[in-house]
């Protein structure tokens, strides 16, 4: 795949996750905020990863929290104070949000691609990383002050 | 989707990594000795998820090690030691079991989905989850008397 291919995702990436945090936590992402690198690994303590795929392209997107940040955000969603907020609770509304944040994408992009389910990882400081030949991007956001990752990538098929 | 759609699915997720661990790795899993149960937790420290879909289906396979043995495994494919395994060894020999288990699956039932990017996740003691409605089942199989699992989901499209 040239390089090149995964610049319109990522714009789609963005809007995507800005979209989707404004709905449904009411959390506002600034796109001038949001840091763009081709680096393989972001880490988290609590991640939901989904796959997308088609006939030409596979790829997948994986959106990795702090704790504290994962619990504040899925209290929005829920109208909840973070402190309510159960290990199921996280773990439901993170996959929730990934699985948002991948159709919107998909949606913006004329749904070209086939979604597969939500896997959600749960440890502190763990390390989401891909062991392909495509193009890996991933996005450092800013929102409420706090840093949250998404790594997305997309390879043809051969 | 009847909980019955995932058995045929779980006898060949069974038979795909026997015959992935044998080929690639020369090491032997015991049918007679993997666990199935439905639970929709599994935990590792180091672990490959794929996506799979197709019109009808969505799904996802998870494969996850403790970090022992799957540094013994990917060192048994790399026919290397184990001390000798560093961590971009690590995370991408279990990116590559889990694209070939995943494909192995996919071929034993028809080719019928399209497979994503695996992610790899590394991290003492993860937790992989799901957050959704379908029938989760969990393998634990047993190899060189050590454990690891595989956690695979599938749900019909709504």
């Amino acid at each position: 795949m040239e390089k090149g291919v995964n610049q319109p995702f990522s714009e789609h990436i963005i809007e995507a996750t800005k979209s989707v945090f404004a709905m449904m936590a009411g959390l506002d992402i600034e796109k001038d905020k949001v840091v763009v690198s081709n680096t393989d690994k972001v880490k988290g303590d609590v991640t939901g990863v989904i796959g997308l795929s088609n006939d030409r392209l596979k790829g997948s997107i994986a959106i990795s929290f702090p704790e504290e940040l994962g619990k504040s955000v899925v209290a929005n969603m829920l109208s909840m104070e973070s402190e309510q907020i159960s290990e199921d609770d996280l773990k439901d509304g993170i996959g929730e949000i990934t699985n948002m944040i991948a159709g919107d994408l998909n949606n913006r992009i004329g749904s070209i691609f086939k979604m597969s389910l939500p896997n959600i990882i749960t440890g502190k400081g763990h390390l989401i990383s891909l062991s392909n030949k495509g193009t890996p991007v991933a996005f450092k956001f800013l929102v409420n002050d706090q840093t949250f990752y998404i790594l997305g990538t997309f390879e043809e098929k051969n």
